[in-house]
């Protein structure tokens, strides 16, 4: 089984798991993220990528995601920010629920296609304390040099 | 165990490994990642938290690489962003064989704990193929709306 396609069947594993769950049955289309796409993808174990999310005017770094190739392409197909909530174990539409919104500006993979970067425009605050960026609140000590 | 004693006794281990390669016993002082930090941080099953780095001043997100708790130590307190190498297996000094070193500036957590934010100042290339971030080159179609 190549890697491609073993990824592809654990998305659809997800998504079957997605699409028992109430409400998220009407965003479920044509499921396959481009084959040209998805072989150039290098997963965790659990089949993930991580996405970095970005103001796309401001350069603000919003957040870190979680994608496998269904989230990917829905992203992409939708303009919707999309993820693969480890946590809960299902997709997470970002501001389904809190309103706060990801609409997708510009993506691209990195130089061995382990990361995503997504560049967005975020309605209102990106994390879920009400900061704007979920980096906001945690600044460490740099002593060192230079 | 705690989960923050697990992690520092997987960095010393991490710590014995790279003593032994040549050229890197001079960087090895203080090994112990300030605690309060440490019970902070969530990793990986292997100890690992992605750090997402950013220029300082443009915002362009560069590359997104690996830290475990020894790394962050080292880069907390000597200015200069150091890794821990996935494929290589052992800690990662950036710009050591390329020059393009990455000069901290800032470093903060995210709300979780799972995540790292640097903001550097990079010299030269941030990838290792020659483009400035990591992120140039494999641009995706967004085809959905907004």
């Amino acid at each position: 089984m190549t890697p491609g396609l073993g990824l592809r069947g654990a998305a659809a594993g997800r998504q079957g798991a997605a699409a028992g769950a109430a409400g998220r049955c009407g965003t479920i289309g044509h499921m396959a993220l481009d084959p040209k796409i998805a072989d150039r993808l290098k997963r965790t174990p659990d089949g993930l990528v991580p996405a970095i999310v970005q103001q796309h005017d401001t350069g603000e770094v919003l957040m870190l995601a979680w994608m496998d190739d269904e989230a990917l392409h829905r992203t992409l197909t939708t303009g919707r920010a999309t993820y693969w909530s480890r946590s809960r174990g299902e997709y997470w539409v970002k501001g389904d629920t809190s309103g706060h919104v990801q609409w997708v500006r510009h993506v691209a993979l990195d130089c061995d296609g382990d990361t995503v970067l997504l560049k967005v425009d975020q309605v209102g605050a990106a994390c879920h304390t009400g900061d704007r960026t979920c980096f906001d609140a945690d600044v460490l000590d740099v002593t060192g040099a230079p």
